[in-house]
């Protein structure tokens, strides 16, 4: 299976009045995760610029399962969910290293849209190639 | 059916570097939506908090279907979706008041936890009470 | 004096642990200040970029007075400050509009770019007209 | 001198409509440092917290220097600036470590505060230990 493993932490700032990261922020670790592995197996949103298109988000959720504190590490598992769609599919974990604790865990959809922000109904030439890269087609 | 309608407007630090708002502030955009709610309709974190209650998001999803620019209104519809379990569910609509255009769907789901931070399985008194106010269920 | 006063509220993300508005988040309230103050006068981000201009922060300082609760009015005051130079300097102010608490007083100053990112070192000539209009050079 | 040195990187969600790191965030980036600071050098919120103090900012101010852009590596220069007044102040300075080019520079200001939220006016009994087995005060 296609994914990344990232350490990350939590910033003072992302914790609430309740103590515990703000759930918003989740989002923002989930993209984390997302260009971790966009820089590990070239798929993040500047190499997919590069070959002329933008892969904006259609589609987020997020379960949340125990509160992230403070303190102690945050480890964000991205998960690549191949479909034969034209679009990028992720799963996501966010948990405890140490504890074992799972905090989250989510997904994301995005679609391709043409530099003229245009929908692209087809899987592109260059993703193809990706997916032949690591594996996912027949090269 | 209960519902809550606030203006807002796109903050300048909310739009990414591909000149939309970033997709994770749309997760804020629903809390301003549920807060005004709250207010409305006193069901405020603040006011579920003097009642003895802690009520974190569960659940989030957000479906994206244009992108929200810098300029131009946006407006938050925010509908509170009944349910007998112990939960409290939400649906948002953001959408241009003016084109009619549709920005994105999403929902909440909270759970009530206690001022320990454990998970109430009943529904609490405080809350009945409120539904029975809000005529939804007999007094 | 050339200012703006923009009513804002805090939401419930900004506020940190310790229950008060995070210290960061006052650097988004003075923006969402000069912004309405761009509004209001004719020198919005997009205003200037439409004249061939960016005008990137290169200085911004905050004094904090007073913590900002969650609930509770906010208001920006936002004062434009004249100078010879090649630069617009704004100063803040962030006060509770009810009890005359002052929160926060700051300033910022901008340079201007030209679109291929070089530093403009007179005063452009669309901000020579801008300051004619407002009555700060004579017409 | 008593600094931290910590490296850090730009998350797309930083980056706003022109391209760069939208400047709000650097007083994250400066916050980020100060924290791994106090982790170094036991003088986090949490630690001084449990001296029954907040720290709160009085004052922040940044000097741009350099856009900050998406790719690259980030680092975060913390500096502890020794005062015998009651209160914490720290220079900043966030650089790319392989250019060497400055960003940005810049400073904060902390007080104490009791837990009753009452400004301590002498430096804490805490914090003249810790300065005394930093080697800032004679042991």
């Amino acid at each position: 299976m296609l994914k990344n493993i990232k350490e990350t932490e939590v910033r003072f700032s992302e914790v609430d009045s309740m103590g515990i990261v703000w759930h918003g922020h989740y989002i923002k670790y989930f993209e984390d995760g997302r260009e971790a592995f966009g820089r590990e197996h070239n798929l993040g949103y500047m190499d997919v610029y590069e070959k002329g298109f933008f892969i904006p988000i259609v589609n987020i959720n997020c379960s949340y399962k125990k509160p992230i504190e403070y303190n102690g590490p945050l480890t964000i598992e991205t998960r690549y969910i191949d479909t034969p769609a034209a679009k990028i599919v992720f799963e996501y974990k966010l948990y405890n290293k140490e504890s074992g604790d799972v905090y989250a865990t989510g997904s994301s959809e995005q679609v391709f849209l043409t530099r003229e922000r245009e929908l692209h109904l087809t899987v592109p030439e260059f993703f193809v190639k990706w997916k032949k890269e690591k594996g996912l087609l027949p090269a």
